[in-house]
């Protein structure tokens, strides 16, 4: 049996095919049940790996990220120039694991859009072990074996009155030093608007409380607030965007309702962003508007290189792939000393929000 | 007798007038010996302290760098389109001290020149204290009284052909719970050129190791690698640029004969960086090239943000003045997924440099 995979490498539409596991087992069976065909590239983990371990949460994850991964990319290409494609780049970890990163730059739609898959094991140095510390997990031990699996995207839409958005959803394993094993999720999607139109952040926030409502309604008030205080320029007093759900060390259920519950929220980053993407990609904008997004861009870079733990966790962990980790950036961003939007104007009424994070719904 | 001060205020040639400590002692002669009237602003410290006090090595560090700055802001101002002055912000900081801010936005010769003094005091937070800790100071206590009198510049040429140069010189004390008092000076001058012009580098390397060889032989060659190693951003295993010098917890002479040091290192930056302003502000540029500039000074961007001390320092402070600190940010800065030069280019040569610093002299 042959399972296709289209995309696969770099920017060029080859067509590989890879040979499914063979032997006794109901291979068909089996790796239909996979629909790896649609992914953007092949699994970072072997097809037959995949099959024999199918109920393992490590192999549910790597094929959750793997279709949401795919399911994002071909929704923001029907917003894109239709010559404009994700270029896909499939990389391997020397240390274990490996991902893949699929990147729109420069397009009609989007500046920069990426959207990147890992799935790496190995050994947690000490400067990431204490990245997870201060996430309050406590882990014995200095160095120890883990295992992540994570979807993470940044979209930066040429179009100022296009908001940016980030989702991450992610799973860990760590075994530490005496032996036991640790899982948890983390996770969370979050929207930066250059110009606020309320009703866009109210569709946004409520598609997220939607798929957080379907597991438990304490979740998105929990996750919201969550969410305006992880995403906060300390040094600025403001937060990065209007927010939206984030939570960390999520294991007080079983495994497989965490899982349903992170596979919901993954599944709600189509239906609440896209539809802002569809209606204002179009809008006319001023220079001075792409110069307010530009500014804005540059405070996007101080969160992420001053503040976002996953970017420090990239960047601690040793054969992590920079070009994957700093794809977040966007691809301008402008820093202007003593830059204030003045009174009653609309980049004035996003700094108030911003400083002031409210109740969307 | 009054003492005159130009330039005072924000961007305004407005005059101030200041009287002086009057009284008993010869005023005129301590205050002529002081020449505060080429500052770019009104000193931090009364000037009446400034005279009690004119053997305190605080006093004589701030008078030393409101010089520095004035004789750098006025040797810039000789390179710009004269319609173009530093606009001069003096600021105080509630929890004790303040400072003077000069900036150049925009302008023909400087996309974004910073020249900025601080002399702050008061309490040194936990978060601070750590990042001292990790430069090896070993201090006792969680919070600490400090003094802190400090120069920190970068300038950003609008011509690519012009490098950037950063320089930063400071002076500590600290108050440990015990009571002992413990001072130290730091700081330093590199260059991070967007295309190599080896003579020039030459030029700079030789005029910084002048200015260390007037104190001991031994200082250039081991300032020179510690600013290698120093400005090294690790995540992408290559140097900000091509170094210069870089020193810290310097303390091992006598207060006055560190100061004369640096001292001396603090008037080498105008010959070291000017001449090459000069040489290069007029320079014909594409946009290749201007485009390669900006990618460089995105990746200044991740040093700055993600490893300098300094930055991490300020931003940790309370009541940190976060304009001031983050003026080291180039105005237009730029990310593009996996962009590498072409081998055998000009801009593959300077990445080969960055990724093997060597010795210029």
């Amino acid at each position: 049996m042959l399972v296709r995979f289209a995309g696969l490498g770099l920017g060029a539409a080859t067509l590989t095919t890879v040979a499914a596991a063979s032997g006794n087992t109901n291979v068909d069976v089996l790796t239909s049940s996979f629909d790896v065909s649609s992914f953007m590239a092949e699994p970072v983990t072997p097809l037959s790996t995949l099959v024999k371990d199918k109920d393992d949460m490590k192999v549910k994850m790597e094929m959750l990220i793997m279709k949401i991964q795919a399911d994002f990319c071909r929704a923001l290409e029907n917003e894109e120039d239709p010559s404009k494609k994700f270029i896909v780049d499939r990389w391997t970890r020397a240390e274990g694991g490996g991902g893949v990163t699929c990147v729109i730059q420069n397009g009609k739609t989007f500046e920069k859009a990426g959207v990147n898959v890992s799935v790496v094991h190995g050994i947690l140095p000490v400067d990431a072990v204490r990245q997870m510390k201060a996430r309050g997990k406590e882990l014995i031990g200095k160095e120890l074996p883990f295992f992540a699996a994570g979807i993470s995207s940044v979209i930066h839409p040429s179009n100022p009155h296009v908001p940016t958005v980030h989702f991450n959803y992610r799973y860990f394993e760590v075994t530490q030093e005496n032996g036991e094993k640790m899982w948890w999720f983390g996770g969370g999607t979050d929207l930066t608007p250059y110009y606020l139109v309320e009703e866009d952040v109210r569709h946004f926030h409520s598609t997220l409380k939607n798929a957080c409502d379907q597991h438990d309604a304490g979740y998105y008030p929990k996750f919201k607030k969550w969410c305006d205080e992880y995403f906060l320029v300390s040094h600025r007093n403001e937060c990065r965007g209007v927010g939206g759900i984030f939570f960390d060390d999520f294991e007080m259920h079983s495994q497989e309702d965490c899982f349903k519950f992170v596979k919901s929220c993954a599944e709600s980053v189509i239906p609440s962003y896209v539809p802002l993407v569809k209606k204002h990609r179009n809008d006319p904008y001023t220079s001075a508007e792409r110069d307010w997004q530009l500014l804005r861009r540059g405070r996007y870079v101080e969160f992420n290189l001053v503040y976002d733990r996953g970017t420090k966790f990239g960047l601690y962990t040793p054969g992590a792939r920079i070009e994957s980790i700093l794809m977040s950036l966007p691809v301008y961003a402008k820093w202007e000393y003593m830059h204030s939007p003045s009174d009653g104007t609309p980049e004035a009424k996003l700094t108030e929000i911003l400083k002031n994070p409210k109740e969307w719904i």
